[in-house]
């Protein structure tokens, strides 16, 4: 490595996990860390500050080499602020201020993006979505979030707030989701909604053996499954990619972008997610040539908001100093 | 007038009627002609050639002061060569090599693009959107069309066939749709949904007494049954702009425009439209401040594609000028 070449730090602060990395101007990786996301934000900021200063000494490069840092978390933000809004499974981190908390600890330049955001920036320039000018990003997990890219740029809308995909209404009689409304993807192609139609299976009599499946209730789990051969688990992934495969469709028949780029843990079912979700946007998407366009997996299933943040933290902060000088 | 000011033609083809506009440089309309869409497309050709040359001589400007021509179709385009794909209500257009036939006779260049994406350009330079950088524009009568404005720019898409909105799946086990789906949009909040439920319930027993609105069962019908009171006519406009209230509030999610504006027959209905498509989108939208995006009304209801033409013919021209030069 050249002795003058810059190192950023890119940061994905979970509902779960927290990961930190240290790149280089490239956006190679040179250093990965993760822990438990802590209830309270201080511990994890601490956490953060130490794994760098550590990185730094152990390296031999030094903790100064690191010249600034970009963020992903959950939910809605204060972008001017740097101010987390409402994060529903962090609720103490809920009105932290994130951005200047760890900018104070740091003593660097942080910037903050909302983690869907973030993970659709990271697959479209080192992942996934290079090359595509137009992407969709859709990460489905627990949740669904997703982050637009048009014309090479994260596209933001009003108060930051576009590429809520997971809560379009797919089914105006549907489930309740958890953001309040009826029906949205969300409540039927997630995590949490495989879980939930699992349960309801279960009060009707289902009774899954679990066994060296942690013995619970969870995507995971029921994945593993329909792996196996239950039908009834087989039923319920299907029902849910069924439902996938309509939003995947709906987004391509709005906005007819070059490539929809999956990611989050459910990208780990492979065909037995991707068959359902073309067959349906073969049978709905009749006006948008949807042969030409690229439904992939995301490069980086567990990176993409690493990835994000290292080139906001490379890029903001090569525009910020133009700025100045 | 000054004597060197450019003057453009705007065309509309349309499903039922072609409209022909002549304006000056700041996209004022100096005339407006009309006639019914003939099934060969060489007889409409014809009639808007006579029309600009017989405008050049009635207005003492002269044809040859027209120097381009912008001009919106139904359907997919080959943009290429500048032919109509298919149009459904247009069986002998289909194939038609609208751009050439129409250059080959005025002896003008000649741009030629989608109805509603020109309906977007027009509303957005000339109309409803002016001001605003990212806008969602709805054509709702027959069928329902889209066309979106990002950071200022006609967001083409794949193929050219972004902003299809009509064609999202609003109802996995909706109704079947004009283009081989079910449930979209289209089939259940467009004019001829408001028609097919009409039909439905007539069948049903219900004897609407249309005297006096043309004695047909029509969208426009319906409405005026709504107006004088009539209780399932009420309804059955009701439900279609509670669809397309769900419609407005996914591409309020999934795109989070500063804009939303609705155009075609059906903004036509006023506070009957908007109510119900406002409701919907404060029940459903929970994730973006949909307060702060404005849903209204097309400034020009009839005129938009022309509207979009001028601005076709006006800049395109610019564009292809400044290249050759």
């Amino acid at each position: 490595m050249k002795n003058g070449a810059r190192i950023v730090a890119g940061v994905d602060v979970g509902g779960t996990k927290t990961a930190v990395a240290v790149a280089d101007e490239n956006g190679r990786m040179l250093a990965r860390f993760q822990t438990k996301t802590d209830d309270n934000p201080a511990v994890t900021v601490n956490w953060i500050y130490s794994v760098l200063t550590d990185w730094g000494s152990e390296s031999g490069l030094g903790f100064s080499r690191i010249s600034a840092v970009g963020a992903g978390c959950p939910g809605p933000l204060d972008y001017e602020n740097g101010v987390i809004l409402k994060a529903p499974n962090l609720k103490q981190w809920s009105g932290y201020p994130l951005r200047y908390k760890l900018s104070e600890i740091l003593n660097l330049p942080v910037y903050l993006e909302n983690d869907a955001d973030l993970g659709a920036i990271g697959e479209h320039r080192y992942g996934a979505g290079q090359g595509f000018r137009d992407v969709v990003y859709m990460t489905v997990s627990t949740g669904i979030g997703g982050g637009l890219i048009v014309q090479n740029q994260l596209l933001r809308g009003v108060g930051n707030s576009a590429g809520e995909i997971g809560h379009m209404t797919i089914d105006p009689h549907g489930p309740i989701c958890g953001c309040g409304n009826l029906g949205c993807l969300e409540a039927l192609a997630s995590g949490t909604a495989i879980v939930r139609v699992a349960q309801e299976k279960m009060k009707e009599g289902w009774q899954p053996n679990f066994e060296g499946m942690g013995d619970s209730v969870t995507a995971k789990s029921i994945a593993a499954m329909a792996e196996k051969g239950d039908c009834i688990a087989e039923k319920i992934i299907h029902q849910a990619m069924t439902y996938l495969g309509i939003g995947v469709a709906n987004v391509i028949t709005i906005l007819s972008p070059e490539a929809v780029i999956i990611g989050g843990g459910i990208a780990n079912l492979g065909q037995r997610m991707f068959e359902p979700v073309q067959k349906e946007v073969s049978m709905r998407v009749k006006l948008v040539p949807f042969e030409k366009i690229s439904i992939r997996s995301a490069m980086h299933l567990d990176d993409a908001v690493l990835f994000g943040g290292i080139y906001l933290a490379l890029h903001e902060n090569m525009h910020q100093n133009s700025r100045k000088e």
